[in-house]
């Protein structure tokens, strides 16, 4: 059994190609039906604004597989501790015996998420794109800038929170990691209106982007809604898609956009929606024209999570890292 | 981050009146719907002959909750392996922290089960007894006869496995830890007719005992059901009993003896069931008098690890006991 900290996981598992390429992969396996995943497990802490998430997924031959327990409390603020927590374990496929635990505090959470919207982006975005657009101000509208520029590169990034403060400090701290102009603008619709690719982090619970506000071209990932009661796009943003990509559609039609586009009638059953899996696999095309507007739809998966956690395990053995705990004893005693 | 060995909680954490009593506590919250328990999560791994299962509940007003990882890989006896593996962890239910993580390999769950076991007995198996029938030779057949000591006195039981050998074992092992004549019968049959209570602890996918084989006065636990597939009571023994008890009516009815009976037609929705935090809050009744023929049907729930897992973790601190992990880093870095 190893146990990996936080502070060693950020030392040595990193957001680049090649984790972009592992969890590409999760993505492939999953639409070639090599992967077991079941529904998300959820608890909710009514009294504490809490939640808590399980979710896994074992991969076909692969020979262990994660189970990520993810928290979001939205008082932590209130004592100065992020809203976000959580820990994955890897699992032997081989005989069940627990063989890891990261104990990430939700890096690696922010890893994937971050690759799934760049995955999106190779697949969805225009080739080549001047302007991203990135509405909301936490972590992973950084980590989803950061992820983009594997895959495209651009010129500028409008910014857009709800706090002009955050964005400004989001400006400042992404321009220097990019090394290009963050500007700040002052709506969801300035964003939306000047940017080739949009990309939505927030916690929304009402649509930030309006249909009325898309353009020829334009693809939008909207990786904030993960819960029924939560939506960031106009079911309409959906309907205008001439190419609609979800990470599962058994997940976004219960807790992602779609899930709205469907209640509200906007979309029904039969429509083409793609799953992220049939791009990387090949099975289905990507954009096809230039003029086509694209939407992703992103859940976030076991089948991510597996694939990060297998991929940080590697980086952190063939290093020799991590903690080994070693403790044998017989099966009945006491 | 407390992690604590399988080694250090056998040490210091007993199949004692006290884990009983906080077993009991759970099933009384959970009765008084002070608990959220979401549905088991489970993953098979088919091509290793293998299941993971996640459990969890919260309880209102208790500081921190448990998850629960327990895996079943029936192919690891030819490695030399126990079937039965995983771990527990405790989150904080004010901040949604992971606080612990207790590497017990399967022994808290021995212990819960167990606690539970001796919970319906305590309710339902008449005062006086003489001879209790165990049927499995495995560890749960040793820690439920242990657990059923803690609240009825019995001079004698009888032991039914389909390995003689095994249960030979089990003799020798049991007459020593309980002090009293543990002998080995040659089948089911035996054990039921000549038991004043029985415990039934396999993993059988075909009906142990027969109705046929009842008496007035008898109590039946069956403890091995926790899969669509798994049955260890024929259903007419469930139609024939005064008194029927679950640990969860949801969760029997999915996964335990009840949903045969349900799916036989044998019994209705209408048909009355208890459910054993019932009997722990005084809701309702145990046994109703001498004769009455009472079965307990036992899945193991969420809410019995976070009860074992929260007496656990009480037991390791105050011994200033488990490896303490420090890690902080900031949120966004990289």
């Amino acid at each position: 059994m190893f146990i990996f900290t936080e502070h060693e996981l950020r030392q040595h598992v990193s957001l680049n190609l090649e984790a972009l390429s592992v969890v590409e992969d999760g993505f492939t396996n999953l639409a070639e039906h090599r992967v077991t995943m079941p529904p998300i497990m959820r608890v909710d802490v009514h009294d504490q604004n809490g939640e808590v998430d399980v979710k896994t997924a074992y991969v076909e031959g692969k020979g262990m597989f994660a189970i990520k327990v993810s928290s979001g409390f939205f008082n932590n603020y209130k004592i100065g501790l992020p809203s976000g927590s959580g820990l994955m374990m890897l699992i032997s496929a081989k005989t069940g015996v627990p063989q890891a635990i990261l104990l990430d505090n939700g890096y690696l959470t922010d890893i994937r998420t971050a690759a799934a919207g760049a995955i999106a982006a190779k697949y969805l975005s225009r080739k080549k794109i001047q302007t991203v657009g990135v509405i909301g101000t936490g972590s992973q509208a950084r980590y989803q800038a950061k992820a983009l520029r594997l895959v495209r590169d651009f010129q500028e990034v409008l910014i857009f929170g709800r706090s002009e403060e955050r964005a400004k400090v989001y400006a400042e701290e992404m321009s220097a990691e990019l090394g290009i102009e963050v500007k700040v603008v002052d709506s969801a619709e300035a964003v939306v209106r000047n940017s080739d690719t949009v990309i939505t982090t927030t916690p929304a619970k009402d649509p930030v982007i309006k249909a009325e506000w898309l353009h020829p071209g334009i693809h939008i990932t909207a990786m904030g809604s993960d819960a029924e009661h939560k939506q960031e796009l106009e079911a309409e943003v959906l309907a205008q898609a001439g190419r609609l990509v979800c990470d599962t559609i058994a997940q976004c039609e219960r807790l992602g956009e779609l899930h709205h586009a469907f209640d509200q009638g906007l979309l029904s059953r039969k429509h083409p929606i793609v799953e992220l899996g049939e791009l990387t696999s090949k099975k289905a095309e990507g954009r096809q024209h230039e003029e086509q507007i694209t939407v992703c739809d992103l859940t976030g998966t076991g089948v991510q999570d597996t694939a990060i956690a297998l991929f940080a395990f590697q980086e952190m053995v063939q290093r020799g890292l991590g903690l080994k705990i070693e403790d044998k004893v017989p099966a009945f005693k006491n």
